[in-house]
């Protein structure tokens, strides 16, 4: 007889995304033309300079473990792009190397949150947050929000909802699902808020750069108490290589290190050199030409989908995403989903992935496919919603 | 007024080794030769088949996410090396790739232990165990080994220390810090027992392909119901490209996706094609010829250690590993490690980075430098001791 699962299991999820991707292998084995609009990965190539040091350094076979947390060269380069970027200034001390930011969320709730103490965080947002809560026994302390604050917290939500057992609060934006950028009047206000209350603001900023109205502004700049998430999977194009960082406030460069070097040694260190040359100034400038064509992207799918008919209340401001309101077509997003798929191979990530509010009623559609593809995708659905 | 450290944080410790480390870098950066005989990783570059595919697949651009669970390939070229190298029969499906043999431990934990319960493992051993377990408010159980058990668990011992609150057992063999392979009719005989309590059994075999005498054997010939924890990293010589993997029971296959989605979305992509390289015959063939080199320096390690007054009563079998009891010359093995690295510059790990039993009389020595090298260490070492 086989042991048993852990408890916690019970409370974790596989994403419903994970079962149309596996339908859709299936349908391309079929000799189907599937449309990938589900996935939240730039689909252009790793970025020529990052390419090149990856290499040269791979030549060099000298792979081996860096200090857990990074290269030194590598966290003041990121204090640099602090500085250069936002005009912020972090001491390169506080910077944490991290094996993409799934590394730096787990340091920054490890280092943080005790059992039983709960994080508010908007619904819909990124799922794996509240896993990783699950984890060290702490729990999401989920907040409903949609388009009237911009799909996410505002100081208001945040004050009303404190209680007793919420030791912080977490705020994404750009923000997945939605791709909105918060009100900088109303992030200030909750980082200070959080501040008062010497409770834990954490910031996932890992589609900072992938902006294209309001900049978005890291938490950084109103506190040095936040702790600040961010990755070089999005903009800096990276997701395979599995690097991202962590800003800790100072009192805490101690206990990340320790959590560090205890649960990952240290990031992959061709990973870490590759990204080195993330920073290049003439890298940076192919990164901006990215950053226009997800533009052009997002500008064509808003008119298309509004088109159609789908309800997108908030143009959003960046990251990949659109989320879209489809309770025109249907009440149950996820089948709506299915049968995209089966009928017109078309891939996208039903609401119910992101939370429960209003997920029934929401897609989201990732632009990590050439405006091209996307004029196919949108015939598809033309014919699939007027079938 | 800056947030407080989770409590977690007070029974999770740095490694004393730190700070040699860090003196040791402030010796070298004034001029001092420092002989490093702490560091756990092998001094080799990385295989050159591994370098060629890691750059071959790195310029075609397309470093994207994995499936959770890693490449298919890789996935199926593990479950072939436990067909050729061990005769035993694992579906690639039972097998998922992680960033290091951390990323497998930290899944292998999370999917099994509940807060409270408790794992049975030898001190010494490994220190970061424990604190993967801190994380999810699980706790050690720490039984004293010695020579007299091959500096492992027995199954006596199991039997004696098995409590209500004992989740399983928890073995690497070859050992960290003593080299020492368990004795295979006690292995089995433990697996036997833990089965029969419907434990959980962890096998950590990242040193496995690192034995000179007593090849090491997998758990999984004696249960499918093992969790079995290796990596590329020492015998595969590549631990900066951070990739391990983990063999988990049929029953567990679901539970392992879910986590491996949630907290590391993938292992470096990369890597893992570099690993899929591993395999070739040529290479094995390099790698062979490496631990051949390691059981030299093993042999001339032990006899000079032994000729200078340290008793190391079992020679070990594997890793690249001594346990070196050094009571004729101190009870207190930090400071005794501390003024060696002051005196001469040689560094090594003292016995409490590895738990408390003799700790103060023990240090490990690692021969992952040249004979050479090591011929040096050990003038300076005689000059110490004779001071």
């Amino acid at each position: 007889m086989t042991p048993a699962l852990a408890e916690r299991m019970n409370a974790i999820s596989a994403f419903h995304v994970m079962s149309l991707l596996q339908r859709g292998k299936q349908l391309e084995a079929l000799g189907r033309d599937v449309i990938h609009m589900e996935i939240g990965e730039p689909d252009f190539p790793s970025p020529v300079a990052v390419m090149d040091a990856g290499c040269e350094f791979i030549r060099t076979g000298h792979v081996k473990y860096t200090a857990p947390a990074g290269l030194p060269a590598l966290r003041e380069a990121i204090a640099q792009f602090y500085q250069s970027h936002y005009g912020v200034t972090v001491p390169a001390r506080r910077i944490f190397v991290t094996p993409g930011a799934s590394g730096a969320f787990l340091i920054a709730f490890a280092i943080t949150l005790n059992p039983g103490q709960t994080l508010m965080m908007a619904d819909p947002c990124y799922p794996c947050n509240e896993n990783f809560l699950q984890l060290l026994g702490a729990k999401a302390q989920y907040v409903p929000v949609d388009a009237g604050s911009r799909f996410h917290l505002d100081h208001n939500l945040v004050n009303t909802h404190w209680q007793t057992a919420t030791a912080g609060v977490l705020i994404a934006s750009p923000a997945n699902p939605s791709g909105t950028v918060i009100d900088t009047e109303q992030f200030s206000k909750i980082i200070q808020f959080v501040d008062t209350k010497q409770g834990y603001f954490f910031s996932d900023e890992i589609y900072h750069g992938l902006t294209y109205d309001n900049q978005a502004e890291t938490a950084l700049r109103y506190s040095q108490n936040a702790f600040v998430v961010n990755s070089f999977s999005k903009y800096f194009g990276m997701t395979g290589w599995r690097i991202g960082w962590l800003v800790v406030p100072e009192t805490f460069v101690e206990a990340a290190e320790k959590i560090a070097q205890n649960i990952f040694i240290s990031t992959s260190t061709h990973s870490q050199y590759a990204a080195l040359a993330a920073f290049q100034p003439h890298n940076l400038s192919e990164l901006d030409r990215r950053r226009d064509e997800f533009q052009a992207r997002r500008d064509f799918l808003y008119a298309e989908l509004t088109r159609l008919g789908f309800k997108i209340r908030i143009k959003p401001d960046g990251a990949f995403y659109l989320y879209a309101d489809c309770s025109a077509f249907t009440q149950n997003s996820f089948q709506f989903a299915q049968d995209l798929l089966e009928t017109e191979a078309v891939a996208v990530t039903p609401g119910i992935d992101f939370g429960d509010y209003n997920a029934n009623t929401h897609i989201r559609f990732a632009y990590t496919v050439a405006i091209e593809r996307m004029r196919e995708a949108i015939t598809r659905m033309e014919r699939f919603i007027c079938r």
